[in-house]
């Protein structure tokens, strides 16, 4: 850490931030410079609680980190990527793995036939959500473990790996017992309880980023699953919050080369949340693939007219099966692999 | 809602998206502009789905509502003020209740004196985080049950109400029992079993807006408790994510009187984590209560150089006393009582 | 527009806010709701100051528009796509034209090597500021006219179409003399009297988007231009302004293919300024040409190390060219042409 | 600066950071770490250029100025706070000035009847546009020269200090004419040609934040007319853009304790643009005080209902000599001086 001291602080005011640098099990430098004295910390700085307690001393101005606070999640730590196969999905490694579904699942029929139409047009994951977390109490939440077994038995007719959502530590059992992937919604990316029981299960990971995080928190995020030992974790970017007003999320895609230059996990796209709109998701699609995306998961609903829930964001499956086609030729362009 | 068609939408394309309105149980009327025609649907349009089907009819542009989604949190439906009364915290009818204290309990010596003194400087409720959602998994994660005790000794000196923050479902019972009112965080303003688990308690609950929640799903949160039959909810404005980076979130104080012609809720706002400095916390928290807020939260610590969290946003005893003195006056200023 | 009226607006109240409609020359429609009423606008709404106005009338909540408030841009006045051919740059009809260059002309060697070295690689555009905003007035603010007379050298070596930025309507002739394209920077796209100026010039304009301007902003920005008579507009995606940290502005690709179904206007985006970051660079310009962008402008310095502003966000020509054969491919897979 | 190299940076290119610093004629300082090595760069870093050059070395991973870039503007400059005092306008030094009339000069009776009014309520100031930066090409643009001439009758009739927008260098020797203070508006806050232009003339300037400006970009912007010589310049906040959409911007109010660090110059608030709704402006103007403001700007329109832009966030002159009643309570519990 650099600690940077007001301007017009006391030689003994810097001894003490020193003091206090050294105290922590760094090791302290101070440099004078023609306006403003800085201490550097040298050492391992991720020690507990050392920015806060440097930054509330008497004449410290601010205190910069030099090291990324998380570490089994980052390239440094891990030099190969980690690629995530399950059942026939493979994300990573130079695959695109491509998850597709409905949003909410609703009945039997609609999930088992979705899942093969899906799968016909080239995705290896299955996604659809039992328990839905929905902004207004007044929505439609899911049809909980009855979806589940629904997705099951769309895993047994098809081979498809099945994605869906888990929203509380102690759902983690009965939802784990049900599905491949354990997916953490965007709204629940620091719910550490959560993070802690799903990286638990030992079940692959699906990890949203929270519309509001940065890539350090979502770096952080990940870091509690893997600190249980799981090591199979996706990242999944799904849009932020800005004031831009004609999309429901706004996309960032850069996340996806940045993340790639900083961890070793995979990356996924979302573009039906990153967008909200079904017209915008194939060129977001094919734009996540050429920037280096490990996979996609999107939103399909034989009648989006009459889905439960974000059916304005869900494509009919004669537009997933183009977009595939169109993804194929992008994927093929940068030296990848789909299904 | 009023639906908008697309541009060349066709009669029969009007005519379905009208059916569909009525089928829905709302009343069609269509309105065939110059260029474009809208519908209008009238009636309770807070029908399940409803607007997730609309807009993904075929030739609909977009669907635009009318009315705010939260009904038991809305103005309209209960016209006084709620107030909330716990121990000696008042907070609302003309009452600023503030909540002082440390952002964690560290040791029974520190939050019994913390206590005492914030109570002397005129706090009527005592903070303090024993359960602690921390953005890295290597930071101090709370004392947990430990840290519940200690907060029931200050009680027990002081006569403050606690109020702490629970942060999973299946701990409610346990943090309740020590405590006085339930914190929800930030992080977990859109955790909807935990949002149940909490207003099934009974107790008060303190609901901290999300830093990327917009003024509806901030009221769709607190919408969530009190549909368990929960009538205690506090609004927390704690800051939100922007692009400004001298702070540590934005404090949008306008949420303060915009929530006033919104809700009969009491709005408390919490100038630490809203500014992250403990230099500009005392002019935010005058700010706060010379716009209409019900109460203040506030981090206090007796030695911010050696608090084990957030110890830079944290006043020292000194400047909290001076702080209330301050707010005292403004208080009065606009015909407001703080104890 | 849709008026929505105030919960207990009076019939009074309501049967006003209709005549004012209708005084605007809109027809008024007045629908009544179980909850409220609202008075449907209809007519080209587009009257000045018209939604001012009717947000003033006293029992109204609030007014939305249904029409987009921009004509001479909007996809529904002209059908087919907008192309520009300058020189040797074609920009839109499945033409893919990039300009590159460095971030400020230095002198007359840097200009004129880079652009053989830029049009070797297959940009037909030479960038290169002569006049610079810059935040700072302590920066380097461009040679200004010595810089626009090293840009014609430059062209008239290499036949690249010139593309420069102007800063002020006084310096428009100057800079138009020399100059095939006009840019103007995102920091004056609401700049109007440039905007004027600009248009009038007849010169091609590359407009690019302010960080913190909506789609409706930006091409009401394009409308400013085109109403003075000059149909060669085009947009610019260059990044916005959020809370992430980890790049200079987020890239919000979505933007492409949004306004692909708004407006005739060619878009081309700039990963440069959009990332803030060399090496995140290629992966957006891959990304843009597969949603559908029209062309890149680039930053390409001989020796980004010594370059004299925006250095590590430059390629250089090594780079820049290896990113130009991966775009071919990718254009290649969308079915576009690229030089 | 602090130069943070790559992980695995070599001794040699450590070696060529620390020359390239020297030859900047700064003083390096090498620091190994554990994990990284940095290099301290000791001196005034504010040479141009150097932290863009520094940032484009081969294994450098980033660059972290450690002063501020603005001088003339710093506190660390002129430790006395500056204050305005133009007429009867008295903004700093404990004086909290009130600048208060319609958003755009419609004719002369509406003008001169309106500085009369606010007058009478304690105004000291009167604001009104004459050239009208306009989002839409379409909307009323102003009365430009007449304009001029009308608020300049307003002057003689009340004595108030004008305050006008000027949009353009080449306006500014006609708008400085007839008015006290060029307001230089938010969009155009990186508009340096107008920046020096303003500066130039003299005449007092009071300079809006753009709305997604830094702190730091604001005082640069500032530092731009500081450069020229003139003295007086205002800092305004009036709001930035984020995702909140029940405002029109939202009003930070943390910059005014914030930049009471940081600057010497004065600060006003703009509660009118900084919330869009003329309900919540009273209170944002309390809040403003409260937390330290020198002053306001406030749209007051004698009938807001026919305003010819802006009226929504125009208070009457009744609700605006209420406001003012309520401010000066508020203004004498912090110990400051109303008109």
């Amino acid at each position: 850490m650099i600690v940077v001291m007001k301007l017009g602080a006391t030689p003994a005011q810097v001894q003490h931030a020193a003091e206090e640098i050294d105290r922590l099990g760094l090791k302290s430098h101070v440099i004078v410079g023609t306006e403003r004295t800085v201490v550097a910390a040298v050492g391992d700085e991720r020690v507990e609680g050392a920015k806060q307690h440097l930054e509330s001393l008497d004449a410290v101005e601010n205190v910069m980190p030099i090291l990324a606070p998380y570490k089994i999640a980052s390239l440094e730590t891990k030099k190969e990527p980690t690629a995530v196969e399950v059942m026939k999905l493979r994300i990573g490694a130079g695959n695109i793995g491509v998850i597709a579904g409905p949003c909410s699942v609703e009945d039997e029929a609609q999930i088992v036939s979705v899942a093969k139409l899906v799968k016909a047009a080239g995705a290896t994951g299955l996604r659809g959500g039992a328990f839905k977390p929905r902004t207004s109490p007044y929505s439609f939440q899911g049809l909980k473990e009855k979806g589940l077994e629904m997705l099951a038995l769309a895993r047994e007719a098809t081979g498809l790996a099945i994605v869906t959502e888990v929203m509380a530590p102690e759902h983690v059992p009965l939802v784990g017992k049900y599905t491949d992937v354990l997916q953490i919604g965007a709204r629940n990316m620091q719910n550490y309880p959560l993070l802690e029981a799903a990286g638990e299960s030992g079940k692959t990971i699906l990890l949203k980023r929270g519309p509001s995080a940065t890539m350090e928190e979502f770096l952080l995020a990940a870091e509690y699953i893997l600190k249980t030992g799981n090591k199979n974790v996706i990242l999944c970017e799904r849009g932020i919050r800005t004031f831009e007003d004609h999309v429901r999320f706004t996309l960032p895609l850069t996340s996806v080369p940045y993340l790639k230059q900083k961890t070793h996990l995979p990356i996924v796209v979302d573009p039906s949340h990153g967008t909200g709109k079904s017209s915008l998701v194939p060129a977001m699609a094919l734009a996540s693939i050429a920037c280096g995306a490990d996979g996609l998961i999107v939103e399909v609903h034989p009648d989006p007219e009459h889905a439960m829930s974000d059916g304005s964001q869900s494509l009919t499956p004669a537009a997933f099966q183009k977009m595939m086609t169109e993804c194929r030729k992008v994927a093929a362009a940068v030296g990848k692999t789909m299904a």
